[in-house]
């Protein structure tokens, strides 16, 4: 593992980015996106405008990726929302919660207030596991809102945290 | 009441909504926009690809609209996301109730078998009232995700329900 080093993603990373989506986008078991996903929404994904995103890589191989966007415009801009993925070849070696750590840090440095997942699908145990050892917490369940392409329709969970000490955020319009 | 009629938006109704949209984000208690949100950004968010929209007039005058958009791509894309708006001029006469009742009917219609509300003010009484009455439940509490113009930062709900019965939904992937 402490070869492993995270940093900002360049476009010559995009194949390997590229790959690793696709493999999780034909699971149907973790991401909205269908198979039919373009390379060009794939782009716009990790590429387009005010994202930040970094990629996991031992030598020259990508391990994995995230991205941190603000989760809304203006009067909630102060939350930011991330993705994570994972390379199948691997997973359950620790890269998930590397990212993790990295994403959550790099939000608070940003100066992002809070972290929040839109779309957690309750059957990915390893995330939704994942995410609370790193602070998260489950703040709404979306019921049947995943059509999980096993088991039918299955629900999806909002997580949230606060990334800075609500005692020191700082002051607003007034 | 009887008299108001909902319709299809065209461009020609653009004005009157844009005077709305801009009544609303100058309150900077009910929607993330801020002041300086622009004419183009209005123009997408309710004229955009993929998007429904209905105004309520009374004659020629404009009372209100909504839009009706998918909530996530893909495999999310069954649960339909929808924004309301009414001139200030016409609150507390029913306006927003009707067109609540409007886009959830015509959400079915188009097939959507559930509807969310990603973010709406928990310090926004009348419109959290108003969607419990049209059957939607708080499943969700994003603590101090919203940064309101004088109360500071407030939470935000995520509410949903579903619109068919799930015993009748369609059969999925496999």
């Amino acid at each position: 593992m402490k070869d492993i080093q995270i940093r900002p993603a360049t476009s010559a990373d995009f194949e390997a980015m590229w790959t690793i989506f696709s493999a999780h986008l034909a699971t149907g078991e973790t991401y909205p996106f269908e198979c039919d996903a373009t390379r060009e929404a794939a782009q716009g994904y990790w590429f387009g405008p005010g994202v930040t995103c970094r990629v996991a890589v031992l030598g020259e191989r990508v391990l994995g990726m995230y991205r941190v966007v603000p989760n809304q415009i203006g009067r909630g801009r102060h939350v930011a929302n991330a993705s994570f993925m994972v390379s199948p070849a691997a997973q359950g070696v620790g890269v998930g919660r590397l990212l993790g750590e990295h994403g959550i840090a790099e939000a608070r440095r940003q100066g992002y207030l809070a972290m929040q997942f839109n779309y957690v699908v309750s059957t990915n145990t390893a995330a939704v596991m994942l995410w609370k050892k790193l602070g998260f917490s489950i703040v709404g369940t979306l019921p049947k809102a995943f059509r999980h392409k096993r088991l039918g329709y299955v629900d999806a969970y909002v997580m949230y945290q606060l990334l800075q000490d609500p005692d020191h955020w700082p002051t607003t319009d007034e």
